[in-house]
């Protein structure tokens, strides 16, 4: 064996793991030791690719390990590769450490020609099948290795099928098929000038390079992009024996999942397409049968197939979804690897595997990918309009959405700017990505379970309804049931239900179901972060209770000034001239504040609430300028104009140089404050908190100020004084402002704005989605937090802050604050809570409480995907 | 002695200097101590400021100390204080340890009351003097101890005077200002419900108090937030035995400088005024001599005061101003103190006491207080335009300004938010203090080069003209050689020659005189920091370079796409929809940004050119919606607009959306060097800069794109390429940047918009000017360098940019690069360079070697002002 080894058997044990072989390769390699029936083969591993990637050339002694292992394999099977008269044919696989759907290519059949497929027909008897897997050799190998246009294959297909007055390829017999392998050959010749190349090594030799290129398309960088996959890792090529789900009758192919994917019940899940190969299952073109089907069919391979799957999740310890293939009554496993599920899915399954005894509580709680519980955590369709529905699907994706119709991807990402969109397609396709990461969610005519549509929008997260009955397509017109949907018309999809709705329907909030509330009380013995809510009133306060939020860390105040009663008040207050007309209005504004304030204190009652002094700049309490009623408005709107209102007067700013504001808002907590207590008998635990605060001695000012009038109206209710930390300085300054304040809450919104310099309302539009496509930044920092630069003021600040007062409370408030990576970096850095909305206080408890086992060294437990 | 001792005379040793004294404290103690005839007295420490001001009470025993040195004091002078007979009288002093004329508060005449003015009278046989001390003393206790409105005795006087037809003080006799006495403490009375104070000590106490009171002035507050001074030092009050100019003809009063305060020249300098008190001179309300005057009619205090001037230039080896009386020929000084003098003056007076061998180079350059250079460094009237002034009065501040005409200090600030002003009024006030920090420049119908207007304009170097012959002032008119200028008419003053005129009159660049280019050579020697300039033209260039500038820090390129044929092409670039068109158009601006970069090269030849690539956002290249001449126009500026454009589509970002833009930068940069070369036969030294860098990767792709495009057209050519760091991310990962940059250059600027989350285009108008007025912040950190906040993220960009490159290069090239305190900062953290306009390149070079002077700990070198 020489040093470098770039080939590997299935059978035979090879140094490296999932990295080196891909999920694919181990997959296959542990399926053989299994002793499970797995076709012969072997895996070119990600060392070749990374080879091969400096200079787009195969590695040197690549092709002579190659064939080496090709000959072991001949002996194996008794066939010769090349052979004309029985041939061993192989298929090319891609196959990532990451599984990456659909996005790389495959080929199969290969090794055949215009002679091996005579004796392939004459071997098995069956010509029409011969040629049927030549032409598809010729197809695949033209468009994958050598780029011939992909509608000229099909066009050709297309154009016999009407010559022969066939509806379905079916109808085609061995001649119509000889033809059309002529046909094709006569189309790769006038693409590329040459013929079809006939030897099957330089076939195979080629296949695998255009594999590895495939690594590349802008389709799959685009997928890595969205799902954090790094570029650099490459791919593995699988050579695999072929075998025919397309033999005939007692030939097939399918998938089965060892549980319910949708929703993790435990039962044999899984779809079957007679007379057919697996592509037909995966394209989504003919719609499968449910794979218990199998069991009147074929019950040998059948029951071969459950006893599989049961070695398999044991093998695994996890949920596994399986690719099979079925040749004359024999069955063949092609893949196996975790299934993708949904969140429903997944909790059910990691919950139900503890209670089997199968993994521990920690390695459920790892298993969860916290980010997927956001599906859970959309809103439904109310149950009470449900009835109006226009059509129905498969339930593909849970969670329902609206928005107007699109019909291809280039549109939805377009009119994605502009408000929410849906996808329809016929079916969609690797090329589509882009359009479904932008749209809202998907809907198309054909496709099941395991349709590409399908596998890609649970991976997403986003609702999608497959295969939808009485949904047609023309041109820029949706046929739904009688309704004619235009671009932009708007529809409503119901994932979980399958159900769509013509126009925008009432939805209702999610709530946890069992599974979802047993594993989160697991997670709340491992996490030392605390989580909170942001939530601006008592409704939201409660919901944030319900979903285990231990207080609430930003009760926003700006909204408070809205309302018929109000603005009207605040508007008079902006525009008075001088401090007493600001005073008088501002009186009558406290008693609305104060009766706010009380029913956040009395939802929140023996938990936290750190209310923030109002924040926004004044002008967002006036109309536009066209809008405004009189010349005075109008005046007072100009003046109050800025050129960068994000840098602008707001903040502390406003309760320094408009004391009165500040001083009102603080006399309404005191007074809500004393008001719950006589109700309840119990002070509420207000935190007051002032935001934007860049230098210690605005805050020293806001302190005094706070405190003067919590004297007067409060003095023996207790109270804690904090500020944001919002801005660079104040990071960088934090332990002067420390010396000033009781708590820190991070705003990582406006810290991400002010220390990369971008705006976030304009920067999606102008450079920020460039930059994520092009790839120069991995991740938006808008959504994910950007740990490197931000992270790294937000570690000096709590240095500081700590340095200076070491029982200051640290927390987070910014968005970042309900992304469980964000998380993960504010368990490290010590933050003492993070605080998020409602809905994403699950997700966060979850993430804090992966983020303190990580760091307990929890490597034993598997991390969740794979 | 006891413990605290809060009282020293003036013969007897202190343990403490100018802290301790005050300004004008220790100068008396040292000229009694040269044996300088100086009036008794002693000084009350800061120390009893400092313990006065914790509760507004004096501290314990400062009473009865106050008492034994006036007792020392009586037996000194043989008079007793409050005696009836030949009474002592004395006056209180304020004295700060820095200098702030005219801010607070004098009481004169301490120790009369209806008894003793008549011993005065006795005594000295002249009643009319007596009455006319005792009413002053009534006004001044009146105004300043007990705050009584300052119209109402004037307002005595004016109707007296109307009473007896007199058209000036002189014309009242002895028995006139009996009856004002009687008039004056009516008024005291009636305002205060009670007589005027009796006791002498009582009178004395009470006046240190108000004079320890007049501290906290608003107008004293407002001053040291323009000066510096921080606030809490405090002022000492001096008591000095009362000594008479206004005593009839052989008595005066009057100032002299050692050496011409305006030019520096050495020669005796000053004004004096016969039969006067010091107020009367101070104050500007009559017109003095000059003090050569006094030679005819006292000669031997004027050889007194001529000796006295050169003991106490040598005593203190720098230029003095003092303050004297001559009562019945014998001379007093009552002040000594540093000069305040024009920048010209300074230069002159230093380089000459170098000559003379009075100081060292060294302490000449410490001396130079840089920020005052600005003066000389601002425009001057177009010699050609001089005929045409209007009006000409005292040259009493250099510079010249041209603005709106404004009457009062509240307009001044109001109407300098709309643009320039100049302040014009009779005579200058302390409260005037505000309005004429807003103002360009100040004009006064009264006044001297002592005047209260010409001292201030001095110390903030703004131009003055006082005593303008031909001005006259009505309500909201000033009336000018016959032109009637209101409020908002623009004039012109030269406060270097006195000349003032109507409109706005043709300004000329200033130059360097000889002194000024002597002491520069002297810093070029000292300092470590190099000196560029920014400078986008060839002239700007040139001048910067003959002001000693050492390179370009900073080429902007955005005016290289304005002008009447280059604006259009940039407009049709900006309007393309695909990247073609935009090719198309910056084909046809290269040449132009050639031409214009060989102009730059060739100006700058041997010297290195920071070239910063387009920085603004393309929208400042359209008109305004409302003026677009098209829809297409108009559409773009819609879809360019942004909420935030600070933080939004600019710098480096534009170059990575729309790399053809820098591409075509890069080549016009590259084929302007290559011809230069041709030219010259020397290379320019090209540093190419991307601005806005906030991601390492940013700067690796614009690195590649930069050496890629000079590689096809120079490849032979030096060059670098760097960046601009002026975003906190930037600082944070400066170390990962740095493996993509040759040099950094801090744009303090925008690191202080973004570290500090304040929009400098709106600050000013809304929160900035409050939090300077009401001491939020000391300093705008837009005009000098927040060193604590922004300075603490240099300080870590300099930290990672070293550690992973030692040999980056690193500057500033922000406004703050001619700033000193910012400089001084700069060269403690080690830049290389700091860059700024050309016209401050030379406060610079000063800056920057009395920098390296104060790290050599150079503190031997007195520091300038006092």
């Amino acid at each position: 064996m020489s040093a470098a080894r770039f080939v590997f058997d299935f059978d035979e044990p090879s140094p490296g793991g999932r990295e080196l072989l891909g999920g694919k390769g181990i997959g296959l390699a542990e399926m053989t030791e299994l002793g499970l029936p797995v076709p012969g083969g072997f895996t070119i591993t990600t060392d070749a690719f990374r080879s091969y990637a400096i200079g787009r050339q195969l590695p040197e002694g690549l092709a002579e390990e190659v064939r080496a292992h090709v000959a072991a394999l001949e002996v194996k099977c008794g066939k010769r590769f090349g052979d004309h008269d029985d041939p061993l044919l192989v298929s090319v696989r891609s196959g990532a450490a990451v599984s990456m759907p659909g996005m790389m290519d495959t080929i199969l059949n290969l090794g055949l020609n215009d002679e091996a497929v005579e004796g392939l027909a004459a071997r098995t008897g069956n010509p029409r099948f011969a040629y049927d897997s030549y032409r598809r050799l010729i197809q695949m190998f033209g468009e994958v290795v050598d780029g011939i246009d992909p509608r000229r294959f099909p066009d050709a297909l297309a154009a016999l099928k009407r010559e022969r007055g066939a509806r379905s390829d079916a109808d085609l017999g061995a001649e119509d098929l000889r033809a059309l392998v002529a046909s094709y050959r006569g189309i790769y010749r006038e693409e590329k000038g040459r013929d079809f190349p006939a030897g099957a090594t330089d076939q195979l030799m080629r296949a695998v390079g255009a594999v590895f290129d495939s690594w590349d398309t802008p389709r799959a960088r685009v997928y890595r992009g969205a799902n954090g996959i790094p570029d650099d890792i490459g791919t593995a090529v699988n050579v695999v024996q072929m075998v025919f789900g397309n033999k005939g009758d007692r030939s097939g192919t399918g998938v089965a999942f060892t549980r319910n994917p949708a929703t993790g019940a435990r039962e044999l899940y899984g779809e079957f397409l007679a007379n057919a190969q697996g592509e037909d299952v995966v394209a989504g073109i003919r719609t499968p049968q449910p794979v218990e089907a199998m069991a009147l069919i074929m019950p040998r391979a059948y029951e071969e197939l459950r006893a599989a799957l049961r070695r398999l999740e044991e093998r695994y310890r996890d949920m596994q979804d399986v690719e099979f293939t079925v040749e004359d009554g024999a069955l063949y496993l092609l893949q196996t690897r975790a299934a993708k599920r949904t969140a429903a899915a997944a909790l059910k399954a990691a919950v139900e595997m503890v209670e089997e005894g199968m993994i521990s509580r920690e390695e459920a709680i790892v298993r969860i990918d916290p980010a997927s519980l956001d599906q859970l955590l959309h809103p439904r369709i109310d149950p009470a309009e449900a009835l109006k529905a226009a059509a129905k699907g498969l339930n593909a994706s849970p969670g329902a959405a609206s928005g107007g119709v699109v019909f291809d991807a280039e549109t939805a990402v377009e009119r994605a700017k502009g408000g929410p969109v849906i996808l329809v397609r016929t079916e969609t396709t690797p090329d589509d990505i882009h359009g479904m990461i932008a749209a809202q969610g998907i809907l198309t005519v054909h496709g099941g379970m395991t349709s590409h549509a399908a596998v890609v929008a649970r991976g997403m997260g986003k609702p999608c309804v497959a295969g939808c009955e009485g949904l047609s397509l023309e041109e820029g017109v949706a046929h739904l049931a009688g309704h004619d949907l235009r671009e932009g018309d708007v529809i409503t999809i119901d994932g979980g239900s399958g159900q769509v709705y013509v126009g925008k329907v009432k939805l209702v909030p999610p709530q946890l179901n069992e599974d979802f509330e047993t594993l989160l009380s697991w997670t709340d013995v491992h996490r030392r972060l605390r989580v909170r809510a942001n939530a601006d009133t008592p409704e939201d306060a409660a919901r944030a209770r319900e979903f285990g939020a231990e207080g609430i860390g930003l009760c926003r105040t700006e909204h408070m000034f809205f309302g018929e009663e109000r603005l009207p008040v605040m508007q008079e207050m902006i525009l008075a001239e001088k401090e007493p007309g600001r005073r008088a209005a501002l009186e009558r504004l406290l008693p609305f504040q104060q009766a706010d304030f009380e029913g956040i204190f009395a939802a929140m009652s023996g938990l936290p609430v750190t209310i923030r002094l109002l924040d926004p700049p004044l002008h967002e309490f006036l109309p536009l300028e066209e809008q405004a009623s009189d010349e005075r408005m109008r005046a007072r709107i100009r003046v109050l104009h800025e050129s960068n209102p994000m840098l602008g007067m707001r903040g502390c700013r406003l309760g320094l140089v408009y004391p009165e504001i500040y001083e009102m808002q603080i006399r309404a907590i005191a007074r809500a404050a004393l008001a719950v207590e006589a109700r309840f008998g119990e002070a509420p635990l207000v935190e007051i908190m002032h935001p934007l605060v860049g230098f210690a001695e605005e805050l020293r000012r806001l302190r005094e100020l706070t405190e003067r009038v919590w004297m007067q109206e409060a003095p023996d209710m207790p109270h804690t004084v904090g500020t944001m930390i919002e801005l660079p300085r104040a990071c960088i300054r934090a332990e002067e402002i420390a010396g000033e304040a009781q708590f820190f809450s991070f705003g990582t919104n406006d810290l991400t704005q002010t220390a990369l310099g971008v705006s976030r309302d304009d920067a999606d539009r102008t450079f920020l989605m460039h930059y994520l496509e092009d790839r120069v930044l991995e991740r938006n920092p808008f959504e994910v937090l950007d740990t490197e630069g931000v992270g790294g003021l937000m570690r000096i600040a709590v240095a500081g802050g700590r340095a200076r007062n070491p029982s200051l409370k640290i927390g987070i408030c910014g968005e970042h604050g309900g992304e469980p990576r964000s998380i993960a970096f504010c368990h490290g850095i010590g933050l003492d809570y993070v605080s998020c909305s409602p809905f994403r206080v699950p997700i966060a408890r979850l993430a804090a409480a992966q983020a303190a086992l990580a760091q307990e060294g929890a490597s034993r437990y598997v991390a969740a995907g794979g």
